[in-house]
């Protein structure tokens, strides 16, 4: 990529982040004390927004599905979970300080960052091998191996630019608290780093009590924590964020199928969500975790490049099996159909909310030029929009606003609509697209009279003529989820 | 209350909790590793009717108040806040360990456990002046002098038998984890013990971005987290837990109009609900919070006696205050109406969502003799019941499953419904009466001539002939959140 689209590409993130800030999307969180590093809040329109989405994907999931159920397991877990799922012992980051700066870095990113660099320099082939030696160091966990491949490639501090490094060592990202008294009863636990886990330890008791069949998904919406130490690019990687996961248990032997099929499933489910094709790929994973045997992402052209915004992984029996051995108890189905007992395998969609929030903002965020003026609007699909529409009374005298009233309390039970009756109507509009609500209802003198009202689309800035008793009908086909279902 | 009376309602919890456990409510969390004290996970039909209580209490506050929007802050925050709320001073246990025991109490539970003792053997004199002694020592932060009261009253360790005590000390409720890697700039954050800060700190956030006037509320939900030692009752008392606050920001002065306000309203919620009246009553408080300067409890009848679902807190302008003064940002709203700056008062609405999940299932919970039968059966209001109707064909052949999948593909995207085909018909009557359906929809022959099904109620039983195109009306009728909305 050119310097300069670069550039422009990070201002565009910057815009974003200012917009989210200023009409109540995202805050950074505890912001009077500074904030808190990549942590943020949820305001006003952000919230409903990312409420839209949870329960767009909850019902996608369940509605569209009759073979998937819901859980909402707890953050706090038994701490043997995490020994099972590999957690404990391989959830970690490799780190190196500068004895000088006393920084610390990821000695990944460290090496990568010079990557990076040879290859703008037009030295692809010694990028290439950099990498590839890492990459072997790293499989190998041969943390001394790493350390001397900074050294040897002359990697400096960036701060102090000295290579006066310490050892590689390995740094856990699970965040530790200790729950119970201090007393002898006291014991560590981990918050959540994934969601997952909470469905496989239920697997059987979710199976039993909804009686389901395999195959057969659960899916969950939950908080998950991360020690990130490079966290960055706004809400994209934070240490506290949202994860939405479904485990679909299938007999093994078909789960490439099932993989294929969710894989196709989930891609289109963006697409149903407005997201354009070019705007989004697909990738697969060329090197797979140890507990998985096929996995791909689903990536979205945020302004600093393509990045995954969901993954689709067929994870084996890996996690049931090993629940079963720390656990002692059988993680089995009788499957009537085979006459067997099997652990099934898995298949997992995961995708993050926050990422999700932040595609949905980015493919929304519109700066158009309109009779040589700037327009900004956010063209979500009607279905996940914040608010739905905005009762607009053209004058706050002559009883519109009344009458704007009796129209905002006949919709505000069914849709999340505002009423607004300060201000000019056109800044009154700019405010609606500045939030992203698909349509502006204005109530002026004709409405008393023959009780229609206008329609401003924000999308196109068209407006038609309805009568009050359409309003109702055609928001509730507008914003419908089956918009979206249906084209998936 | 009698010892017999005592002994059968708590006979009835554990009905409700092996209830919740085997048709999918609520399972101990991590349980195949025995599980974590004090924490639970919801199943496919107790995630449903959360979400939906969830969901009913955010809509009665944002959509039936036009002055009222959610956030969404993070669980982490800095930690100053805490200082400020005074969470980091005074947020604590007074906890007293046995030496041969090694067992740790906390100070004031040993204490009025001793007083129910005195009370039952007819000292009820003593029982409360040793409670009157004990509030004086603790107000008074003196825990020699607590310590004195235990040794005096002769209270003994319930495992060693031994009056053989430590010292009696303060232990903070909060859970901790450390953020950051471990070099120079990890810290100790904390979990949120309330979500209540988040709401504070983002005030003047979003009276700015949402461009909101006094009097307007903030409403939110999520988790919180306590290191409760005597953690009990089920989902009552747990460590992790959600909580649904709504903070209402006011002019001083006219706080009082409107905690009662406030108080009559959420009353009247849970009544709307379909709460008996016999079965809340409201406690004001006699001691207040030193932030408060009116409280009151809406308690409702738990197998356990009367116990608090939610509190109403007039909360002055104690926290914005504080959180002015540790920030070194103004905390103030300028008021056009009466031209002037001022830290607004604040009323707090805070109710747990899992008491007011197990409220709502202990009020749903029947049993009843039915010609010499019993029957168990979930009478949550339709509104709230995790799944609103079943499609059951009578028999699997004669192409009834077909016509019944129709009816079901045609309910799915609006409703929570599920399709049955195997058992005999009672059977499936009976495990939807389990898990709290409150209409189940039988197609028979007759369905497949005259288009017609019966609707089986589940409170009474009875069943009524309906045509399939009237279904969707009449589910969309009885399930409608306006049913309780009307009565608030």
């Amino acid at each position: 990529m050119a310097k300069t689209e670069q550039a422009t590409e990070n201002a565009q993130l910057k815009d974003i982040i200012s917009h989210a800030k200023e009409y109540g999307f995202v805050y950074p969180s505890s912001e009077i004390y500074d904030g808190l590093q990549a942590v943020y809040d949820y305001g006003a329109y952000g919230v409903e927004l990312k409420n839209n989405l949870k329960r767009l994907w909850w019902e996608s999931m369940t509605r569209l599905n009759d073979n998937i159920v819901g859980i909402d397991a707890s953050i706090f877990m038994h701490p043997t979970t995490w020994k099972a799922s590999g957690h404990v012992d391989s959830f970690n980051d490799p780190m190196i300080d500068n004895k000088d700066s006393k920084k610390r870095y990821r000695a990944d990113v460290l090496i990568e960052d010079k990557a990076a660099e040879l290859e703008k320099a037009g030295k692809e082939q010694e990028a290439k091998s950099l990498l590839a030696a890492m990459g072997r160091l790293l499989e190998a966990e041969d943390l001394e191996g790493v350390r001397d491949l900074i050294v040897n490639e002359n990697i400096t501090c960036p701060v102090s630019g000295t290579a006066n490094w310490t050892d590689v060592r390995q740094f856990n990202l699970m965040f530790a608290t200790q729950v119970g008294s201090v007393a002898e009863d006291a014991s560590t636990i981990y918050l959540r780093p994934e969601t997952a886990q909470g469905i496989f330890v239920n697997f059987l008791n979710v199976q039993k009590t909804a009686r389901m069949k395999v195959p057969f998904g659960i899916a969950q919406i939950g908080k998950a924590f991360r020690n990130e130490i490079v966290a960055r690019q706004f809400i994209f990687r934070m240490r506290e964020f949202e994860q939405m996961e479904m485990q679909y248990f299938v007999r093994p032997g078909t789960e490439l199928d099932w993989y294929k099929n969710w894989s196709e499933t989930r891609l289109k489910w963006h697409k149903a969500l407005g997201v354009p094709d070019e705007k989004l790929r697909t990738h697969d994973h060329d090197k797979l975790a140890h507990y998985a045997n096929a996995a791909m992402d689903i990536e979205f052209d945020f302004p600093f490049g393509f990045k995954e915004v969901e993954g689709i992984h067929s994870r084996t029996d890996f996690d049931l099996k090993s629940h079963q051995e720390y656990s002692k108890k059988k993680q089995q189905y009788f499957d009537p159909e085979v006459n067997q007992n099997y652990i099934p395998y898995v298949i997992e969609t995961s995708i993050g909310a926050d990422r999700l929030f932040l595609m949905t903002l980015c493919n929304a965020f519109t700066e158009e030029e309109q009779e040589g003026k700037k327009r900004t609007y956010l063209k979500f699909h009607p279905a996940i929009a914040p608010v739905k529409a905005a009762i607009l009374p053209l004058t706050k005298k002559d009883g519109l606003p009344d009458k704007g009233r009796e129209i905002f309390d006949k919709l505000k039970f069914d849709f999340n609509v505002v009423y607004e009756e300060a201000a000019s109507i056109g800044k009154r509009y700019t405010r609606q697209d500045l939030i992203g609500t698909p349509f502006c209802i204005a109530v002026d003198h004709q409405t008393l009279e023959d009780n229609t009202v206008t329609i401003r689309h924000r999308d196109t800035t068209e407006q038609e003529r309805v009568h009050i008793d359409e309003l109702h009908g055609k928001l509730a086909a507008a914003t419908s989820f089956r918009n979206i279902f249906n084209k998936i």
